[in-house]
């Protein structure tokens, strides 16, 4: 099994945080998607905890809600304490209905408008973190309108190439996102940011990709940023206060990927930092870190009812469930690894080997190929792992089917945090 | 341009079906999905004229309305007096909703769960194409609850390989859909169903693929499906009535796309069916198609304002907009290709040839690669062009992103047939 949270009943179910899956099929239906809450909440305390211990003071992580931006998940922020980032007026939005309290805050993204930037502003968005020229101006103009200073970091891109997936790779120069230090572009958009009059320009910010399981990437980055300060310090006088090394640490999904040590990669980049400081004769900046994934990823797990298998001789053999591509859009995208058991029937032996597929009337609807399963039959249950992360975030109605529940598993028992839309609800924007 | 319905006006402004595109923005906002009423119209009568001279009598097209299922389309379709067919239990309620007679509905998919094939029964579907044996058993227990005899096509695979994209390619043996006849599995399903109590039985659905613009591949599925349908007679007595080829026909996105002449096709598609019924001493059945993407493809554009133009000297040129694969993931998913017109500008001269990305906080977001464009700037309005099939279909709210509008442009003038998406909205299922 691929996490501690995951054990088998004695009738051989699934049982996930304490919880026997096939009971909660049972009462919430499915497809359903599960959450660990308490495991949130650890993940949380372990960057906290680690941050403080590791990185200058003040340093501290920022929840990257697009993992999973529900209203549930940032009253979960606040009461650990959290930081956010949020990267539309959307999630901002649900932040400040659940209460989160908006100037710990982080507004990223490399497309805002200018409604979005007032949007920010008029709720008291605690940092912007400002991706381009346009924007900047943008910025600008609004907190003049509103009569403030707008404290701002710089996305900077330094270049970093991670050798992760090509799509989720954001450190390289060639990518929408920031200005290239090694272009010249970042150093003019910090002399242009210190010369605008109701910009408050806080320090830098950059993102190296996703999925990183080693701590090298994110030490490249952060001595290529401390460079940068120091240079821009050296040459123009301004020393940058806030560090934004992004986020990107990795979470297993299937058993031959590698685990992770959250706390000692924050070790070895502090120790990095310290150095490089030293080297630089730079006061060593506050650090931020922006996990998302890494919280809430392997606290979340899906379950489907299978349909039907589909033995097709000489080609392949298919497992059918009752979700997909439209609540889980990952291995469509990006041919994304899960690992995939069978929930009621986790002391079967495997016999067959399979590609399951999801309900979508699409070819391309599949959410794992070559999963080794026992024979499954109609009305059996599967659990597909890690589902916490850019799931229910990413998931769509293609096909008119209604997104399912989200029930998380806390401290009392079961809670439904998000219920399952209705064929109803899929009506509501239809006049 | 690419397309009729498309012109310039005096201010260069691009002008789509008669309307001024930057003026529907100013009054709609962006992003804003266009549909040309007529052009739905126009090509629902172009399948049913040609389908009612060269098929035999009583064929005719159903619109395969995952492709754009909102209520309006199903509003259309009843005035024009068209077939639909639906692929869950969403896109049934939806029709049932816009008042659309169920009885000229056929409902879809490889994964119907039994709540599926009730709630399809209860609402009087006409004919539920079954795509399995558990399919099969299920359907037979839910009509005999109802006492019923329930009209059903078989889902074959005629195992035709379109030589299309791998993910939209269906005909293949080796997909998840339908029993394939050349492993005896389309017999052995068929027999089953002649001896269902509350199956009836009325023929065979097969399809091949989709972006086909060539009538090659429907002539093979229409051969060996006709092939099936005589050997089924001579063996077991049984002569199938009715043969749904299924949906495919290409529309052209890009100006190297070949145009398509659905009628010249259809005619072709006829003539095939004539000579191998002749041939076959087989009494032509009727035939289904079921056109989806040809429907509304062209029929729909999206317009999008530009936030900003980044220059990375020696890598690329990004154009970032407003929207971006929350409400079209096709490039994201499949690598499509669109045109991008400078919908304000479209008499300047083209200057650079840019990345168009889009809004979300992800690296894969990008509408188009290599556009040709004139030097755009913060405000400037894009129009991208063919998004009216699986665009607004396959939309999410991934970072939190409302679902565009959709204007119709009627004969009376534009009006909302789907109104946008709030903040409040995004909030609906938080508990």
């Amino acid at each position: 099994m691929l996490y501690e949270h995951l054990s088998v009943s004695s009738q051989g179910h699934l049982v996930f945080s304490g919880h026997d899956t096939t009971q909660l099929a049972k009462e919430y239906g499915t497809p359903l998607m599960l959450m660990d809450e308490q495991l949130v909440r650890d993940r949380c305390r372990e960057y906290q905890n680690a941050m403080k211990q590791y990185l200058p003071a003040g340093s501290r992580p920022l929840y990257a809600s697009k993992a999973l931006s529900i209203k549930r998940m940032y009253e979960l922020m606040v009461q650990e304490n959290m930081g956010i980032d949020v990267v539309s007026s959307g999630e901002l939005y649900t932040a400040v209905r659940a209460g989160f309290p908006m100037e710990n805050a982080f507004y990223h993204g490399n497309s805002k408008s200018d409604a979005d930037i007032r949007f920010a502003i008029e709720h008291g968005i605690g940092y912007i973190v400002c991706d381009n020229f346009d924007e900047l101006d943008a910025i600008d103009r609004e907190a003049a309108r509103k009569g403030i200073c707008q404290k701002v970091l710089l996305r900077l891109s330094p270049g970093i190439d991670p050798h992760t997936h090509e799509k989720i790779n954001t450190g390289r120069v060639d990518c929408k996102f920031g200005s290239a230090i090694v272009t010249g572009q970042a150093e003019e958009l910090t002399l242009r940011a210190l010369s605008k009059a109701n910009i408050c320009l806080d320090g830098f910010h950059c993102h190296v990709g996703s999925q990183i399981f080693d701590h090298t990437p994110f030490c490249d980055a952060a001595a290529t940023m401390l460079e940068y300060i120091a240079k821009i310090r050296d040459i123009h006088g301004y020393t940058a206060r806030v560090l934004n090394l992004g986020g990107g640490m990795g979470v297993p999904y299937v058993s031959k990927d590698p685990s992770i040590d959250y706390a000692g990669n924050i070790q070895k980049v502090g120790k990095l930092i310290e150095e490089t400081c030293a080297r630089l004769n730079l006061e060593a900046p506050v650090i931020l870190m922006e996990p998302g994934r890494s919280i809430v990823a392997d606290a979340g797990i899906t379950l489907y009812t299978v349909s039907t298998v589909k033995d097709i001789p000489g080609f392949k053999t298919f497992v059918s469930v009752d979700g997909g591509m439209a609540d889980n859009p990952r291995y469509t995208l990006y041919q994304s690894e899960y690992t995939i058991l069978p929930a009621n029937r986790m002391t079967d032996a495997n016999e067959i080997v399979c590609t399951v597929a999801g309900c979508c009337c699409e070819s391309g609807d599949i959410l794992q190929e070559n999963v080794p399963l026992p024979r499954m039959a109609r009305g059996d249950l599967l659990a597909v792992l890690t589902t916490g992360a850019y799931n229910y975030s990413m998931a769509s109605n293609y096909n008119r089917i209604p997104r399912p529940p989200i029930v998380m598993l806390g401290a009392d028992g079961p809670y439904v945090a998000v219920r399952r839309e209705t064929y109803e609800d899929l009506l509501t924007c239809d006049l």
